[in-house]
């Protein structure tokens, strides 16, 4: 009795060696077993893309892009073929697609791809014939026959959007951690695992530092509303749904707490206040490809202002560059530099009803002696960006505050 | 100015490591810059294919071949992006392919494809473009897109094929020796590298054990007269050609002797001299994928006769079982086997026209006390199974008695 069809995604650390690739299909056949209809993806094994990059790295620190996914996209090819094998082995039938052979077609932006669309008619005919379809994650192909490769955490973008094109019935993200936590439970011991987010929770929770799903993801899921349930490979205990709507009782307020440790923030000094002089700064860096992040401006009662701003630390040294020169040319002053930050973040839906979480934030944040250098606020989070050293104990008391910890 | 179209194909050991990768740039890089339209085939790096086929092993040992071709060709999908990006860092445009991109159709005979068909249309057009175009060796594509590869030493035949399709002035064949020898220079020091071979020749010491290239790409060389050059690619000296016709003196009888001590030898006794009782046997073997190679049967005086023939040694256990079993059911006696074994060669188009070649060889074994075993022979060959232990001695008195060595 055929039940339903589920698109399953398997991330590298699921398949990390052959023991993990072993436990994976045999998790993928019990489920199959059970009745449902599987489309499998997969993400190439452990470290394998960091390893190939590093290599490529040894070659042309500026490899050309599309030769990059052309070398990138074998680490998922290879994935999906011994996952097949292990398949074969255990007595089911499954057969394995790249990208390319399902008809993932994208744009021509190599290394950072978007689908275009998706031909599922390969994978129906498979399904059909009772098979479960394993498909390389990551990667798809433009209409000139040219791989291309979706940007860090592709395969949850290619589950999503696979769900999204076969109306599955739902799509699992396995991982290996057992669900969405209210905060880092190696921050917080007594962080809870959530059961039910919604996706703009997740959205802002990914944006703001949980690794657990690739942003895009979640917003194509969004889009689309495919019911996304993250859960461990390692387990079989229930993860997190996210979901479009999450039925709470009323005092639920906040859903997490996240942190990101990896920003540096640039402070630009007396900014001169005329239109057009801060989009300067900013056309320049986002022209060289730096995505800026939190941007605080004050209002200005002098004729100059300050600006700052937090670039991913990885990027630090270019940004700091570009913003040296682009402050030169509209006649900022100084430029301040400081890689010794943290953000703290709260997020939930509740607090669009609810006033005064800000202050409730602020004030635990006051309590704590720990000094707030940058405030950024959504409709649905608020980050703090506070000295490094402050952030972990600043985590700790934001969820016990806000009643996230185990009962 | 366009001087014509080469095609090159380097082998693993010539793509190893970074450095080698960068030394095979350097070489197509200096060739293209005298004016050559060049289309490069790359096999995988080092032991690539082999850490593939293990791991796969690990997995399921009975691997489904479709997914083997899945897994094996990633191999040569890393090695043309890594080619590409080394061709860019000095300064030259090169485009990689994999083989379903240039449209190389096989049939759909996994692990061991026969190549259809090759649109090289998307090739011309980048060589058009002035680009050196990298082809990933080895594969092809079903029409139903399915990924095939063609079987051990396939980049070889990549390469023939595509110099034919591309009608290329040249098809040269770089390995980690410097070109095809009288015979195996670690057996005989003063072995001459041969400046001229036919590809009846070559095609006959490939198959007696020299490896330097793949039987099956010499014989398509054949077929389409594709002159091949056989060179090093860690020096600037001339190789060997393979070429249709030597024009040599009149007195060059043998070009070569070869070695192969990967075969072991199986007797069966006392067949029964009736039609079809040795059919039998070798329709087992065959039908179980056993490779025969040489069989000997001698004219019976009696109702009763031996036979023996040799298998490669990787095969040698699932023969010896297959063949006791066939022996029993048609009431033949005793199985032999024999893994002490060796066979040497000698080849050359001249003994066509010479008499007495095969008496020579006889005679210098006898001379130096070696016990012939078999004796197997060919228009152009003339092979002998000796003790293990002789064979290289055998070698060595036979390169002297036909004159091969250095002058």
């Amino acid at each position: 009795m055929r039940k339903g069809l589920v698109v399953q995604k398997f991330g590298g650390s699921s398949v990390a060696n052959v023991e993990r690739i072993q436990n994976v299909a045999r998790r993928v056949v019990s489920y199959r077993n059970k009745g449902y209809d599987l489309v499998v993806v997969v993400s190439a094994l452990g470290d394998t893309t960091d390893e190939l990059i590093e290599l490529a790295d040894k070659i042309n620190t500026g490899a050309s892009e599309r030769e990059m996914d052309m070398l990138l996209s074998t680490g998922e090819q290879i994935s999906v073929a011994l996952l097949a094998m292990a398949i074969h082995k255990l007595g089911r039938e499954a057969i394995s697609f790249t990208g390319a052979q399902v008809g993932i077609i994208t744009d021509t932006s190599h290394t950072r791809a978007r689908i275009i669309k998706i031909n599922t008619d390969k994978i129906k005919e498979e399904l059909a014939k009772g098979k479960i379809v394993i498909v390389a994650g990551f990667q798809g192909v433009t209409l000139n026959q040219d791989i291309t490769t979706l940007g860090r955490g592709g395969s949850d973008l290619t589950a999503v959007a696979l769900a999204k094109e076969l109306k599955a019935d739902e799509c699992e993200i396995y991982t290996d951690v057992e669900g969405v936590y209210t905060t880092d439970p190696r921050i917080e011991p007594r962080a809870r695992k959530i059961k039910e987010v919604t996706y703009d929770e997740m959205l802002e929770m990914a944006s703001l530092g949980a690794q657990v799903m690739q942003a895009r993801s979640i917003e194509v899921a969004k889009k689309f509303d495919v019911p996304i349930h993250v859960r461990s490979s390692f387990s079989d205990k229930t993860g997190t749904m996210i979901i479009k709507e999450v039925k709470r009782m009323e005092d639920v307020v906040v859903s997490g707490v996240t942190l990101n440790k990896n920003e540096a923030k640039i402070t630009v000094c007396d900014v001169p206040d005329r239109p057009g002089a801060a989009a300067k700064i900013f056309k320049e860096l986002s022209g060289s490809g730096i995505n800026v992040d939190m941007i605080v401006q004050n209002v200005s009662h002098t004729r100059k202002t300050d600006i700052s701003f937090t670039v991913p630390k990885a990027q630090f040294q270019k940004a700091i560059k570009i913003t040296r020169k682009a402050a030169r040319n509209i006649s900022a002053g100084e430029v301040i530099e400081d890689q010794d930050i943290g953000r703290v973040s709260i997020v939930g839906v509740g607090m669009k009803t609810h006033s005064g979480v800000a202050a409730k934030m602020f004030e635990v944040l006051a309590l704590n002696k720990i000094n707030i250098e940058m405030i950024s606020t959504s409709d649905i989070s608020i980050s703090c960006i506070i000295k490094k050293k402050f952030t972990e104990d600043a985590v700790r008391a934001l969820h016990e505050k806000f009643g996230l910890g185990k009962k």
